[in-house]
């Protein structure tokens, strides 16, 4: 079994699994008692502070554990946003932030605040002119939040070049580090960083808050007066210590791993469109994590493959439609505009070998290839309409990719010039078919209300 | 070294360190991956909560795991609250609740709720007449809270009696069964109930949730899809393992170890007045904890007592002014308008020896008798007025226990029927001098405002 799903949690690190151990006999006491126990419990929960600021480049005082790395960025953002309430009720977050940071978000427009989403680039990077003019708009703004890495696709975010605007206009930044910081500190003059202990081999349970000294910070509510009030709830010392000794440790190897899987990457990259027709692989291809790439599938339902893939002894992650309960694509993929059909999102974890990387791209052709063939349609498209400009095909009912592959289907028999117009009511066919228009270089001409809560998507046959 | 420190921490039992080894093996990845993995971490998760359910008496799917105690507080006032939003916005707590609970009560206050505290007899239980009374007094209420077993000093609370109040008002009781869990269900038929797994020999790290079916229930945002929305954050399965893993090796043993460490606190109830002068034992003696009892000596600095206590090898816990950084008594004594001077919290781990109970016992004599040694006051104290019907004494800067000390001193010089008034600006002295008087049968006359933020409090000589 090969598990390329590290973005996702990553096996406890040899290293973190010892110093559990180890602080499971010592670090159980109250570190907030005075007694013998207690004093050693917080012996070892300031060491661990210690060794984790120095990992992360910030002071002791400045670093607070939290239960997980959602409650880092849930506090972080309120937090903040409460500490600057007199300035500004305005949160700016980049429109591909992970979802514990939409969510707070989200929170903050229920509670009266308002917030603005930064477009990116089809890459997944932010758009730094629309986070400049964000800023200089008039509007004052509490507080601006960026990814280092996108989760989903690994676009790295410039989060240096946005701590500068951020700094020049005055407002400070939230990082969300859950992706990078496993792979060395976040750069820049950031204000506030949030990150979580499973993601680099720690245990579960620990996520890390930095709020730089001088950032105005107000806790929210209930007070609690452990983690100087910013993460209430008893410390979990023996995770805490094995999540700063993990922290050391993956860095110290980083350097030479983010190289290793970098190139495991690119040849995923490069092979991946060779071996799989129809498929689009996503993402920054430079400036992005060692470890991550992202790929869709035309023609493909996201979660077959993934189990397909699983059947084949290969754990990935997908951010299609088809995977979700929602029965939504993926944001991010809707942000970046791209394809969220038969998404696959693979995830080294250290030590991933060349030979484990070639029989995943051994295997992959027969998988899709496996998917596709259970998705030829057993019926033929419904043309509902047909005239010398172009046909209307009724894809009501038809969830993803069926939609596409009936487009793709009707495109050949109409003449260079005529609309394909599709009847559809699943929501990921908003996104994926103007980008299989944007990959197969026809004009997709936009979209209209049909009848019955349905939305009539027009194509034009380009050649 | 003896820990009797319970009610803070266990060291981890035996079956939740073998539980947590294996599980850190088969439960790191996300149980919200449909690959092999993450598969087999919802297996652990989902065996973890059938098995927690079974021993709480819950069914699986009114069980959350949170990340600690307190979150689960939080998270089930919050959202019960927010549930019956519409009904009222009026809660009800025990005056002797945790400071958890009493902390998310302040923060319904501060959003334009209301918090009416109820109050509790001497030996710290509730008054169940003033929950009726609250119930019925046609202003309806939202919730209410109640312990099943004081914290500080182990007294049980009437919770089925409270819950058939509240069942009859057609209002839903939240029980905090932090200090009660470890030693069977908590009986009655209650709506919610939290609690705390560091505190029956769990990990750190994992708190329960019950919200019964029925109960109207509203997460408080930011919204997750995790634990069914109502404990944000990646599922810290490993300690969940272990914590349920554990839940059921105690109630095991519970019965027989109940019954053994009930006999122990018994003794140190009975032998503690007798070796020890001017000492109080609070708390009700027979429906209580096992493991837990609570004394205070008069005369003696609570802090101090627990350092030359833990220099003589016994770690226990103070609920006195003396220890807290607020230097505000407990207000669990205050609430219960005992003596909180040189107060000693004994918590018997699982095990304890009665070797070990009279060691402690007899330690605890010299112990006390060196702290009070060193609070022997330099000087006299300061009489300031003295006439025909009594005197007055300047304790103004003196710190908890001076002011009784010079109490004590001064009201043997004047004649029976006079009357000592002491001026102290200690915010202990509002407890501890009506309950010196009570324990030592002089009246307590009241105090009045003096000059200088100073309060006079008057003593009349009874005997």
């Amino acid at each position: 079994m090969s598990y390329f799903d590290a973005a996702s949690s990553l096996p406890l690190h040899p290293v973190a699994r010892q110093a559990l151990l180890a602080a499971l006999d010592d670090g159980w006491a109250d570190p907030g008692r005075p007694h013998r126990e207690g004093r050693r419990a917080r012996m070892l929960l300031d060491a661990a502070r210690e060794s984790a600021a120095e990992a992360v480049g910030c002071r002791p005082d400045e670093l607070t554990f939290t239960p997980s790395g959602t409650r880092a960025l849930h506090t972080g953002i309120a937090g903040a946003l409460a500490g600057r309430r007199r300035v500004s009720r305005r949160l700016l977050v980049s429109a591909v932030e992970h979802s514990a940071v939409l969510h707070a978000a989200g929170t903050h427009e229920a509670a009266g605040g308002t917030v603005t989403e930064l477009p990116v680039e089809r890459t997944g990077r932010l758009r730094t002119d629309a986070l400049r003019q964000a800023l200089g708009d008039g509007d004052p703004a509490a507080l601006v939040c960026l990814q280092s890495a996108n989760h989903e696709v690994g676009t790295a975010q410039p989060v240096a070049e946005a701590a500068e605007l951020c700094w020049a206009a005055g407002v400070p930044l939230l990082v969300d580090a859950a992706q990078s910081l496993p792979w060395g500190p976040v750069p820049g003059d950031w204000s506030l960083l949030a990150a979580s202990a499973h993601k680099w081999g720690g245990p579960a349970g620990v996520g890390l808050l930095v709020v730089r000294k001088g950032v105005r910070f107000a806790p929210p509510p209930p007070a609690d007066e452990r983690e100087r009030g910013r993460a209430a709830g008893f410390e979990n010392i023996p995770a805490i210590v094995a999540a700063a000794a993990s922290l050391r440790a993956v860095h110290q190897e980083a350097a030479a791993e983010a190289e290793r899987l970098t190139a495991l990457v690119d040849r995923i990259r490069d092979r991946v469109p060779e071996l799989v027709p129809d498929t689009e692989v996503v993402g920054d291809p430079v400036r992005r994590l060692p470890h991550l790439v992202t790929f869709s599938c035309l023609y493909a339902d996201g979660e077959a493959l993934l189990h397909a893939l699983d059947r084949a002894g290969f754990a990935v992650s997908s951010g299609s439609s088809c995977t979700s309960s929602t029965l939504t694509p993926s944001h991010v993929l809707r942000a970046m505009g791209v394809l969220s059909e038969g998404n696959v999102r693979v995830s080294l974890p250290p030590g991933t070998s060349r030979g484990e990387v070639n029989r995943f791209l051994a295997t992959l052709p027969e998988a899709v290839g496996s998917v596709r063939a259970q998705l030829v349609p057993d019926a033929e498209p419904v043309v509902v309409a047909s005239g010398p400009d172009g046909v209307t095909v009724d894809a009501l009912g038809k969830r993803c990719p069926v939609p596409v592959i009936e487009l793709a289907a009707v495109i050949g028999t109409v003449p260079v010039g005529a609309v394909v117009t599709v009847l559809s009511d699943d929501e990921a066919a908003r996104l994926d078919i103007p980008a299989w228009c944007h990959t197969h270089h026809h004009d997709y001409l936009g979209e209209s209300e049909a009848d019955a809560g349905a939305t009539a998507y027009r194509v034009r046959r380009a050649e």
